[in-house]
């Protein structure tokens, strides 16, 4: 493991870190101590009948959605629900590359195994009947890799989830995002630093780093919020000065070894998996009411593929988000973002199931 | 200069090269003898009024317009047409960092000044003139880097083009085009085997140029393209198979510093610095009836940045060619693409001006 100050409560608030044990990877490997980093606001009833479960994309965590989705006002309100957000594995705040010590120290950096999305579910299922006797969820949702999660748990545990909302990602991942995450992944690789996994310092790799972040300048957002110059309300002059004062310092401070994790996780999304392949029967599977969102102007999870999945989902609904920003609109900062996310997951739990 | 096999008539089939003399160019370098490759098909009528100019894009050369849009039954014919396509300056036949020899000596290499599209309209013009007496132009037509090359010649030159017809591309660069640009340059020159723009071979940036190829790959197709296995049709069994023995080898064989000398010209690429950044001020000089055509997919020339700067061209029309492979239809393997620019660039020529 090597330090990184950056996977800590001074960045991402206070957080609470539970071991599910030994956990047996669907890839054949192991994670011997699975270590998974969560927060919770509101109170569970007495009943246990109020849960809600959000998971997290690639190089988020559950600060995010402290910060700009969950709250008093918003659909995701703690005076209401007991909300449960869980760090993903190798997102540097669960068991991740970067971290793995003690029980974990034979993965460590380049020997952590490949972790699938199922294996994250999985672990979340066990975290939240362990620690905290919540056999079903009001609601499932996440954005991107939470959206992958999201239809994971509903087509792997159908009678644990109610409600589903799989924002701005899919089930099953495309090929053309298949290929994204590779070039985001040789990004980091194709760096001297990087030394095959085993650098003493993320800093080795800022290099590489700094150009899987302009590869999400040009992927994250759209061609029309760059010419609309959405920096311009984020108090940046130039396009220059964003990428220089927020998108690269964004990724830099990260692991590169925690980012090839969950890249390799995102690439391999796909619930058809435990349907010998068949999309259709998998997602059939599904019984929670589901509110498929994509984002309308999103360059890789384009509303195109995620109505043909939407779809395939009986009783669903396509809630198409209008954002400007593309994907990395799920950051929330766009004054219009927020207030349709609330409108659609309000609906989604008003709607009695 | 360095030996590179592929830029021969053996790959390019026959064509000629021509000294347009010493070129002064707009960011103050100096190209010492420019010389530029063409093709020609047809005759020049005695009244020199049966001129068509084919600009060249990005990487790509006269060959594709030879193997795909020029000859009998195509709009572009030289039973009727005397057609002159003119290679850019850095494509690698026309003078460029790795043929700069003889009096280009000081220029080889990473010592290869700057060009600007302008800089190729103006030696083009001369070329033109001093070669073949040609003043006017029935048509200037061109893809990608092309249509740049195409608006830069209608804002310029207004009286000397009669038609214009910019595919699936821009008359002033947008930023986010800037921005992938950068990133397919930044795979360039990240290889430690570019050394700076010394390198022996291009062979030793193969590294770098393999994931030139594959950003290539997640924007020059469409999600869709991708998803559709639009590779089936060009008999590979697999996307990897398609990116190894199409996509891979087609950038590999090329020169970093020609491409990225291409790069640069792409991303400053802008009619408005005719009239002080002012855009509708450098369209509006346009006299040519011209017709706009972008690709529907194509990822980084959206139909959107299309329309806006063809709504500032007088008497212009909006032709949007239905393409699901994205930008990259342009090299015309799909049987419902020619079809589509035959009948507009016909159209187009029949058109009375």
């Amino acid at each position: 493991m090597i330090e990184n100050p950056f996977y800590s409560p001074e960045f991402h608030g206070e957080y609470n870190v539970a071991s599910v044990g030994r956990l047996e990877l669907e890839e054949s490997g192991t994670i011997p101590d699975c270590r998974l980093a969560y927060t919770t606001w509101g109170e569970l009833s007495p009943t246990k009948d109020n849960a809600v479960l959000i998971t997290t994309w690639y190089s988020g965590t559950h600060q995010i959605w402290r910060d700009v989705y969950v709250g008093e006002g918003h659909a995701l309100d703690p005076a209401q629900y007991f909300i449960v957000a869980v760090d993903q594995i190798g997102s540097g705040l669960s068991v991740s590359p970067h971290n793995a010590d003690g029980e974990n120290a034979s993965i460590a950096m380049s020997g952590f195994p490949r972790v699938r999305i199922g294996d994250d579910v999985v672990a979340q299922e066990r975290l939240l009947r362990e620690r905290f006797g919540v056999e079903q969820l009001q609601l499932v949702v996440g954005g991107s890799m939470g959206a992958q999660q999201t239809y994971e748990w509903a087509v792997r545990f159908p009678d644990k989830v109610l409600r589903a909302a799989p924002i701005a990602g899919t089930a099953q991942n495309t090929p053309h995002d298949q290929l994204f995450a590779s070039v985001l992944m040789d990004a980091i690789t194709s760096d001297p630093g990087f030394a095959a996994g085993e650098y003493k310092s993320n800093a080795d790799v800022v290099a590489g780093l700094t150009r899987h972040a302009d590869i999400w300048a040009v992927m994250g957002f759209s061609t029309e919020a760059w010419k609309q110059e959405f920096w311009r309300a984020m108090d940046f002059d130039s396009k220059e000065a964003f990428l220089d004062g927020f998108l690269r310092p964004y990724f830099t401070v990260m692991d590169p070894n925690d980012l090839l994790c969950m890249a390799w996780k995102w690439q391999h999304g796909d619930v058809a998996r435990h349907t010998g392949g068949d999309l259709a029967a998998a997602l059939g599977r599904i019984t929670a009411k589901t509110f498929v969102m994509p984002i309308d102007e999103d360059m890789f999870f384009p509303v195109r593929d995620c109505r043909a999945e939407q779809e395939l989902v009986a009783g669903s609904e396509l809630r198409v988000i209008d954002e400007i920003l593309g994907h990395l609109g799920l950051f929330g900062v766009a004054p219009t973002y927020m207030s349709q996310i609330d409108q659609h997951l309000g609906e989604l739990l008003a709607t009695p199931v």
